[in-house]
């Protein structure tokens, strides 16, 4: 699209895109009109100019990505999306309309055609779109690696527009740095300069150089300025498309367009005023404003027909263009039968032949008896897995050789100057990443790499740090994409390295996370059934493997009942003749704690039930009847026991029953030692459980 | 201390540093030796050179501060104290050495005299330090204000170090933007680029130019490298101290100085190896360093006493800069005696006069029946005790106007330049803090503002975009710091900017930390009084106030009981004759909705008390006896409500409670709408109510 025609209609159709926006935040009564206003000619550019997209498919393989990182100005692409057909004027009226809008106050990914993502927490859109990026080059390296750049079915752009407080947010830093290190060069950001923010003037919180600092992170960088050297302000779209241009150019590194706006512009008396961020304009300022664009001040959604007509060709162009990258698509599906299949798989979400056998061959390598640690189970599975499933890939924070995320013999994910000693093999197509001390950006990215692609990445950190990516986990779960979090280390019992790096508080704080499915298994067996489970069940739902630093004996009983009982949550891995006294339960390190309890007990001639819980959501996922059969209603005697807080486990203990649990910040000792030191031991287990029952005893009739 | 000499004695100390460091793991049998061994000339030329200390008064106020930020290095700092007096040999070999160790694998506040900061979680080591800066600003500008620079008795130096990883995390980031935008000409940070980290030689990850970066910021820059051009290695610490001395003439922004080293040099065969990061060196690596040193391999622990003793002589020059700063110091006091009465209080904690005078006169303009929103109800404290609190300031993560974190009339904290339409009034020793989007570094820099003064910060965002700070929050609670967030916002209730921006599921996410308390008050009265008992109750841990976007009902109940009730984290606010039926508990806005359900139960003849919760934790701090005059053991029946997660509830619900709750995540719709939509009302309070009362007749005696 060398070429860049700019007529009256596209003018009209940008005017436009003012006054709806306008009108809908009026109309809503709530919403962010300003960014809304004064980015329409940008996005409009962007939608009508540059990109490649088939309104009358939103999922067209084939589509370029677009990423409004500052989600608040969700009417910025909503209008876009009406003008191209993707949606209605309807949804435009119903913006933030109900629970049951097309167009709510924030793009929710799902809801909306023609939306890539859920936005709004700031910084959050940038990051994942280094994502996109990623996903994008791995998912061509897997399919079409040897194409000319630009050639292939599988190459597309990724566009971002992001604001200040993207800019502010370290995570958009963390990405960006990781941006530049790959040489993104299909990822674009334009950023909306309006220097105003909700606390009014920027340069009292945000006086850097932005751009330097892009530089700085191996980014090409460029001006536009629509404020003019006289001071005022035009809306320079053949500047920014000759900008746009300039940086298709390039191809070798991730471009970052500045262009300095005045928000709300052209707005009388909100234009460049803070207010306008977030409040209504108010009814005499949008009917100034539509006076100024030649609208009629007395009508609202007024639809300047020619233009719409006019900006609804771009649904045109986009059918062309997808008809061409058919021929393309179909080309290469001829002369890939092989990779076609595993597109075809991947794109189904379906696993590869040989994934069950893969863990089958694993398990069968166990010893009962022995003693392997959690995060050693999983690096094993993720390497038995990984020849089958090219899809999968991942790394760490910075933690590969302590989170065992590490594929055997892989190759690095990184240009090939990049190559190290340590990791010299090193390819733009590989598959280990290397997300250095980044753990947000991590989240980020590989909720992008999800999004963008077919692929399924993981990524590892220690348990303690999950807090650092914790908004891009939620983000994840609101999105239901399955994202993959291998978080080890996870408890007291990691032992020296102290609170700072003892998690204590964190099975119950990303429990509570709806649509997050965390798993603590106990051993090597439960850890391979978590896998398998995870990528069997038709899952939608990111997912954590919480894993243990310390070895953990492999058991006999899980040996037996793994296999049936891990997908179900909670499961007898110990049972009694008749009614137990008591139900122990017990999640990952702690599960050997409960099983000595109960021999303990059952030689004092009690009957205690053991209860292993590698997941509380999936637990939660099962029929009622099943609940009854492994926590039977009436044996209210339950102990809890996890190192970790209690509060998750209350809901299982009901009045009577007693948590054995870490209710305090970690200790500085040894692992054992801590874990002994605050109580976890079987002999506390016994206790507890005697006060269980002599507790339902004394009420329950 | 313009001058700077380096003697053979300096040389053999800095050889022991890297000795002792490398035993002290290897005694361990576990740790991080590599950057202690290589940071060991840096350290010391920092605290034998450079720093103002005096190891006879590790809290001395007129001391430099030192923030060691990747902390896992922390036998840096260890030995660094143990030449200075602070500690023993014996604390050396001790390292990691149990639970009541002082040399714990991470620096733990108030573990280790002389140590400032809990460090480990990377980045935010460089982010409070900037806290630092501005706690020291801010209490300068109280006490002594127009003294020329460097002449107060209020002036001090901030000095770090951090490494790649620090670097890496985008929280550093944002607190180094927002250190430039301030000028802090105060702060220097000692950049460790050893160019290596857990996985490898950083450049696969870590490709961008550093120093470039922080120019952006506005940052003075320098760079020293130790490897010298012809690639032989040489500590130069005449050419750091040099770069250090240049630095010391910058005043008008931070210091960032590059040192190009490598990691555990000479360590034989473990000098620039990233296996050096976190594992042992090994017997042969270890007997090599100490030949090339000059110490003994067969021995360890060796301690060269003529070192030492020259070493050890920084504790006379340190207490010589002390008296001399004693002199300047009573000058201070005798020629301000009203400001060294206020030092003398914020420094013993303790609240000024007129401090319940201004909260009962808030009171006095609260009428019942009357609807103003939580955070609003926070903003008037805010407000009412600032004129006599001028220890207390703060602000947003620039979101002032919606968390209502303004301070009326403040002058706000910035250099004069940077003064904006919207905050004319703007001073270096300004009250309103603004943090742009930046919610980590504002949680980790207002961290430093309480370890380096005496002030009293507070920072406001969304509640929802705590996760964004939680590290920070967590290290705050870890430190017992009073730390105060202003979270508002808090529930499904705010409405249509939807589930993006909609806490469900962070009641429980925090109060699940350990140390922290969180307070949701219910309305205007709840609202002052929890404010009354953070800053009134002899308080060291870091408080959330939880508070609402939406309007809540004044009370006539809260009228009445919350000044004594709010203290004890939960009271009865509504009672019935005799034993209730049932409990009903809530928090927040959901109070009023206990309330109404109460009065249909009456109708119905049903018993119900109603319990206003506003923080479980001030509740857990009571005693038994006042646990079971709240919520009596025998009143089984109990139902929650809040508009959150039941997570934490269930451990007062027991058996047979319900509750009313949120377990998914928010709606787009109207606030009030998403509320009942989710069942948050009185019907289904009643409607619970019963189910529990006929759930407990079933099955208790």
């Amino acid at each position: 699209m060398a070429e860049f025609t700019w007529s009256q209609l596209d003018d009209r159709a940008v005017k436009m895109a003012k006054t709806l926006s306008a009108d809908a935040v009026e109309h809503a009564g709530h919403g962010h009109p300003g960014s809304a206003v004064s980015l329409a000619p940008i996005a409009y550019t962007l939608y009508q100019h540059f990109m490649k997209h088939d309104p009358a498919d939103p999922k067209w393989p084939g589509r370029d990505r677009f990423i409004l990182s500052g989600g608040h100005a969700s009417l910025t692409q909503y209008v876009q999306l009406y003008y191209a057909g993707y949606l209605t004027l309807d949804d435009i009226k119903y913006f933030r309309g109900g629970a049951d809008t097309r167009t709510p106050g924030h793009p929710e990914y799902g809801l909306t055609p023609g939306l890539e993502i859920t936005t709004g927490p700031l910084g959050q859109g940038v990051a994942s779109a280094v994502g996109f990026a990623y996903g994008q080059r791995y998912q061509r390296g897997l399919l079409d690696p040897d194409a000319p750049a630009g050639e292939s079915p599988f190459d597309h752009n990724i566009w971002v527009i992001c604001g200040e407080g993207d800019v502010e947010e370290g995570v958009s830093g963390e990405a960006s740095s990781l941006a530049g290190n790959q040489k993104l060069g299909n990822l674009t950001v334009i950023f909306d300069a309006n220097h105003i923010q909700i606390e009014g003037e920027t340069q009292i919180a945000f006086a850097e150089d932005v751009l330097k600092r892009y530089e700085a992170y191996g980014w090409y960088t460029d001006e536009v300025s629509f404020i003019q050297p006289d001071g005022s302000y035009k809306e320079d779209v053949e500047a920014l498309a000759a900008a746009l241009h300039k940086a298709e150019q390039v191809t070798d590194r991730p471009k970052f367009i500045k262009v300095d706006t005045l928000i709300a512009w052209p707005t009388p008396g909100k234009t460049n005023d803070p207010s306008s961020h977030g409040a209504l304009l108010g009814a005499e300022a949008i009917a100034g404003l539509k006076k100024i664009l030649g609208f009629d001040p007395n009508k609202t959604f007024e639809v300047d027909e020619e233009a719409l007509a006019h900006a609804r060709k771009v649904a045109e162009r986009g059918k062309a263009a997808h008809e061409a990258w058919n021929v393309k698509y179909e080309a290469w599906r001829k002369a890939n039968p092989d990779k076609a299949a595993l597109y075809d798989r991947i794109k189904a979400g379906k696993l590869p032949e040989g994934f069950d056998k893969a863990i089958d061959d694993l398990e069968a390598t166990y010893k009962v008896g022995s003693e392997v640690a959690t995060r050693a189970a999983s690096g094993k599975v993720l390497n038995a897995i990984a020849p089958v499933m090219p899809e999968l890939w991942g790394g760490s924070a910075d933690l590969g050789g302590a989170n065992l995320t590490d594929i055997d013999g892989a190759t690095s994910f990184a240009p090939e100057e990049y190559a190290t000693t340590q990791h010299p093999k090193v390819s733009p197509y590989g598959r280990q990443l290397h997300f250095g001390v980044r753990e947000f950006a991590m989240g980020a990215i590989t909720n992008g790499i999800l999004l963008d692609s077919d692929t399924r990445p993981f990524g590892g950190t220690f348990f303690q740090f999950a807090d650092y990516e914790r908004g891009a986990v939620r983000l994840a779960a609101l999105m239901k994409i399955p994202n993959l979090y291998v978080w080890t280390h996870d408890s007291v019992g990691l032992g020296q390295d102290g609170p700072t790096h003892q998690p204590v508080e964190h099975l119950a704080a990303y429990r509570a996370i709806p649509q997050l499915e965390v798993v603590r298994p106990a051993d090597e067996y439960e850890t391979a059934e978590a896998y398998r489970y995870f990528f069997e069940k038709d899952n939608t739902l990111p997912t954590a493997m919480v894993l243990s630093r310390q070895v953990l004996p492999v058991l006999p009983e899980t040996a037996e009942k793994a296999r049936e009982g891990v997908k179900h949550g909670a499961y007898v891995l110990e049972d009694v003749e008749g009614t137990p006294d008591v139900i122990l339960m017990g999640t990952g390190s702690e599960v050997q704690v409960a099983l000595a309890a109960a021999k303990t007990l059952a030689e004092e001639g009690i009957k205690a039930r053991v209860v292993s819980v590698p997941s509380m959501e999936w637990f939660e996922d099962q029929s009622p009847e099943y609940h009854e059969s492994v926590l039977p209603s009436d044996v209210y005697a339950r102990v809890s026991v996890e190192a970790g807080l209690a509060q998750p486990w209350y809901k299982y203990l009901g009045t009577f029953g007693k948590a054995v649990s870490v209710e305090q910040f970690g200790l500085q000792g040894e692992g054992l030692q801590n874990l002994k030191d605050l109580g976890i031991t079987p002999e506390h287990v016994v206790e507890s459980a005697k006060e269980s029952i002599a507790a339902v005893k004394a009420v329950i009739k």
